[in-house]
Parts: structure tokens; sequence; C-alpha cells
């Protein structure tokens, strides 16, 4: 495979010395652009636009046309794996994904087995080549895939819910039962993301959307015991490049100690954390990435400069740390928001890579 | 004044010894009890009940009355103070409360003022004293108030938010009108809650819900700021009883210990928290609150048993303790799972109180 032209994402996980902090952001390619919003129109709907490699390809370089990004991140949703084993995801406008058949006891968990990562869920990792493939060396191509634990919230309740209360009174009274769907999406997860690096992927995230939900014993049990199980399962390096591993818990701040050490080579941390003082308690073993609330890109253009500086200025000199935003951009946000954060980031990060 | 006689409430946010750990619920009187239901039908709406002492003293009582709790809360809502400062609040059936009148720019702040106590607030102060009469020393009285950013949030975005834009963009890009704002919150909570305790409350709670959502340097500057302004200025005495206050952010894990640095004598926790962690971090200096996961109680009793069980193990043996859950209880809980909760509270502490 070709070299990677601009490699600092990669190195930045690894901890390994860049010119200046590498900046990617989650939901880079999405509805705040108006071209996505265009190809999206023409796929007809978010599914479609999803499960077609050529259109998901089109999408995931948007966002790298307009800004000077550091990484692509391949387009999908999280909810692919389970919509492959047979849930029947569909979208409501305004109302976010929902499940046609939801687990909902022990003969419906039964029946599912992990999606085969060629068959069901083909067309993603054949976007993932076509990605690969349109970046030609650029940058690196992220791939991704939810947590076990998030994966069973929309798989058990069916959809986005506000007090997650089917799941957990299956946690609390039916733990073996929840454990079971969690191997089964953690077994999922691994071939999915391990059959992304193979087509091309050349780093991958975890997304524990809902994790922070869970009490902090709850936590350790049921969602993190399963992220540590995909992270020791998955291909360390492919074809001669080491993959380096991203893991997110959404409102994790308090477990940073025990998610550094499930092996991961970088944190995620949302908006609500301390970059510096995470920094201190796990930046000798792990990357960051994040953290700037996704709202200041509401603001005028000297408000996001100075917050990005913060974020920077926070976390301080020295390598280990990938530009985000603690969650991902708002559909409300102004695309020169974005080419600010961006600038600003490369720019005033330079200095502190000296 | 009367002695109470069940101080355990009092005794345990002070860090005195007591025979168990005591235990009242966030949301005690409330739509999963039938009779409060009743009340509120007779009643008309939420607002015709919060705004009659009489019947708000009838649904505070209604949870006395039927589990062995050690302590009554106000019945009340945390937006009766910006609805008596002229914002015109209302409820939409099944969305929550609305305000006719949000703050949007600075002509709108100019015209607010704090609400006299004794005045547009009045029928709180009655309730407070009327359901202080009603107690007649069984248990002590706690007042609440929302906490000055929490107030805001309301007052900016007219309503419950998903994502806090409206507010939000007022903090990062004209910060000194959102100080404004907070520092007349400050002021009202602080005469609203002194005022509850000269009518009859006996310890009080500032409840700051949406303080866990803004960045770690935000919540410094715009939430816990005026937590710590307001705490300063609480009557610490009165009727020669110490009033003791706990101050709640919801997702303030990560920030234990500059709550604990407010002065006030207990930290509510929510059920993400390790309340044996937290205690080893600042329970030399306060109380500890909380913190069962509310979704516990749709679980069969031997499960709500053993939760309760984990709770008070995790704190450990001796005082410092009020056992609650991590935020309120759901109306869909089931009476008889609140009658578990209570009593296994009391049943496995005596023997760490020994």
């Amino acid at each position: 495979m070709k070299k990677l032209k601009n490699d600092t994402l990669i190195r930045s996980l690894l901890r390994q010395p860049t010119p200046y902090t590498p900046v990617w952001l989650m939901r880079q390619a999405g509805r705040y652009l108006p071209e996505y919003n265009l190809t999206r129109k023409k796929a007809g709907s978010f599914l479609a636009l999803a499960k077609s490699p050529a259109l998901a390809t089109e999408v995931t370089l948007q966002p790298l046309n307009r800004f000077n990004l550091d990484a692509a991140i391949l387009f999908s949703d999280i909810l692919t794996v389970p919509d492959a084993m047979g849930l029947g995801l569909y979208f409501v406008e305004g109302e976010g994904p929902r499940f046609e058949r939801p687990l909902r006891d022990a003969a419906a968990v039964a029946k599912i087995v992990p999606p085969d990562p060629y068959g069901e869920l083909r067309y993603v990792t054949d976007a993932v080549s076509e990605i690969r493939k349109a970046l030609d060396g650029s940058v690196p191509l992220i791939g991704f895939a939810g947590s076990p634990y998030t994966l069973a919230c929309y798989m058990v309740e069916g959809g986005a819910s506000a007090d997650f209360r089917t799941i957990k009174s299956m946690l609390y009274s039916e733990p073996a039962l929840l454990h079971r769907i969690l191997e089964i999406n953690a077994r999922s997860v691994t071939d999915y993301l391990n059959a992304q690096i193979q087509a091309g992927a050349q780093a991958v995230m975890i997304f524990d959307t809902w994790g922070g939900n869970l009490s902090h014993a709850a936590y350790a049990e049921f969602s993190l015991a399963y992220i540590q199980r995909i992270v020791s399962e998955l291909r360390r390096e492919y074809d001669g490049a080491r993959i380096p591993s991203i893991v997110f818990t959404k409102g994790g701040g308090t477990w940073l100690e025990a998610i550094a050490q499930t092996g991961c080579d970088a944190v995620g941390l949302d908006w609500t954390t301390d970059i510096g003082k995470a920094r201190k308690q796990i930046g000798d073993r792990v990357a960051l990435q994040g953290n700037l609330d996704p709202a200041v890109l509401h603001s005028p253009t000297d408000v996001i400069r100075t917050q990005v500086a913060n974020v920077l200025k926070s976390y301080g000199p020295g390598s280990g740390h990938v530009f985000n935003l603690g969650h991902g951009i708002v559909p409300s946000t102004r695309p020169e928001s974005v080419q600010t954060l961006v600038d600003a980031v490369h720019e005033f990060s330079a200095p502190l890579h000296a």
C-alpha cells in the first residue's frame, strides 16, 4: 500500500511526534453540509445513502474537499450491525432510528447471530475499500462501530430512549440475557472492525454513546468489559502498519483510568472533561482525542478561536493529542465555523510541537 | 420549636453518628403514587397544585404516610422562581415546562428582578410553614431551589432542550449577559432559600440539573461559582438549629472536589458515581447523598434489596451518608418497590452504624 502523505493522525494516536495537532470531527460528513443534503436527497433516504458504497464514498470525502482535515471517517451508522442481524432498522423523520423487531426475550435473543462482514455487511467493507482508494493516501481512513452496550440499547429498547427503562430492567432483572446479547455484539463488532481494517481502515474507533448512563458498577460489567474484549481481539497491525484503536464513552469522565486499561491506543473525551487533568491521569499510557463543546461552533469566529486555543493549552505541549469535538457536529452548525476551527487547531498547535 | 423525633437526616448531613442510614427520595411525592394523581386531578393542573399551600402540604405528606422515610421535601417546582419574575410558566402535557416570555436579549434581562419570597412566592413560604406544622416534629422538612444555571437554561431556552443551543450560544458569545441573569438568579435563590428556612425548612438542597452538560471550565464559571455564592449567604442556623445544605449537580462526578469546596454540608451524587470512591475523595469534608440508579426500582424485590446493599456497602461503615436515588423516581415506578427500598436501607444499614 501507498505511504500516507499526512500521517499526523496515526502518529498522534501512537503518541509519536507530529509538527502540529491533527484534527477531525465526529459527524464531519453530515447534515450541516449542503452538499451532503443534496447527496442524501439523491439517495432517497439515509439508509439508502449508507448502503451505497459509491454514495457513502462521496459523502465521506465531502468535508475533506472543504476543510484541511487530517483524517476521513467512514460514513455509516452504528446500527448497521443489528440491522444485519435482521432486527429491521428504519428511521422516523425527526425521531431517530427504530427497530421493527426489538429483542425482548430469550426466544428473540436465541435467533440472532453475528453478521458476516462480507455478507450482510458487504456494503460497508466495500465502502471502506472504495473510500480508501479515493483518498489515495492523502489522509488516513478511520473505521468505526458502536459499543456492544450502546448497540444493545437500541436493540432492546427498539429505538432511542429517555430513561432506558427496558434495557435497564433487563440489566438488573435478567443480567444473563443481556450478557448473551452483549457477547453476540462483541463478537459481531470484533469481526466487523477487523473486516474494516482488512478493507482499508487505518484506525478504528468504538463509540459508546450510552455507557455513560450506567452506574459505575454496571458500566464496568456491561459496557467496558465487552469493549475490552473487542480491543484485545482487534488486528493491531495490517499490511505493515500499526492500526490504532480509539475508545470513546460519552459521559465516561469518571472512568478514564479503567478505559485506558482496555489496551486501546487512545481515549475519546467529551467536553465535560478537563483534557489537561485527563492527560495527567492517563496521558502516559494513551493518546487523548477531543474535546471542544460542539455548541462552541454556534459562536463568532473570535470565540471559536479562543475556545480552540483553550483546549490546546489545557492539553499542553507535546504529542498524543488528536483534536476533535466532545460529541458530533450538530446540523445547525455553519460550515464556515468548521473552517475556523480546523485552521485554528493547525495555527495554534504548531508552536506546541516545536 | 419542637425537638425532632427523627433527626437522622440532619445528623447524617452534619456527619454525626446515627443508628442507621436515613433515606428520602427525590420526587418521593409524585406521579408514581395514585393518591398524588387524585390530588393533582382535584387541583386541575400541576401549577394549581404547586400554588396551593393546602394541596402542596397534602402531597408532601403522602409518601410519609406510606413509607418509613426519614425526611419530607417541600412539594414545589424549581421554576417557581423565574415564574415569579414574570416569565409566564406553563406546562404542555407530556412535554414539560415552558415559558411564554423567554429571555433572549439585554432588554428582556434588564426587566427582571429577584422576586419577593413573601410576595409573588408567598404560596411557597406559606406551604413550608403549613407542612412544617403538619409534620409536627416527626421528620425534618427539606426546602429546595434550582441552581442559577439550571434556572437560566429554562429561562433562556424557553423550556427543556436537547442541546441547550440558545443558552450555550449566549454563554460563549455574550457571557456578560448570561452572568447578569445568573447574578439575578443567585440573589433570588439565596433570598428564596433563606425565606424557606425562616418559614420552617430544616435543610436545603440546590438542584443543578443541567450544570453537568457544561464544559469543565464553563461549569466552574457559570454554574458552580453562583452555587458557591448562594451557599455562602445561606442561614447556617435558625431557631437554635443548624440548617445543613446539599448541592447536587447531575453529571458532576468529575467535579466533586470543587463542589465540596463550596462550603455546603453535603454533596448529592448521581448513580454514575462510585459512592465509595467519592467518600475517599471528599468524605472527610462533606456528607454524601445518593445514589441508587432509579431504574433499579423497576426490578423484583430481591434485586432492589441487593442493589441497595451494594450502595450501602460501597459507602461503608460510619456516618455521613444519606441514602437517596441518583435522580428522581420515575412515574412508572411501583409504590411497593419504594417500600422495599426504604425498608432495605434501614435493615442493611443498622449494622454499619453499630
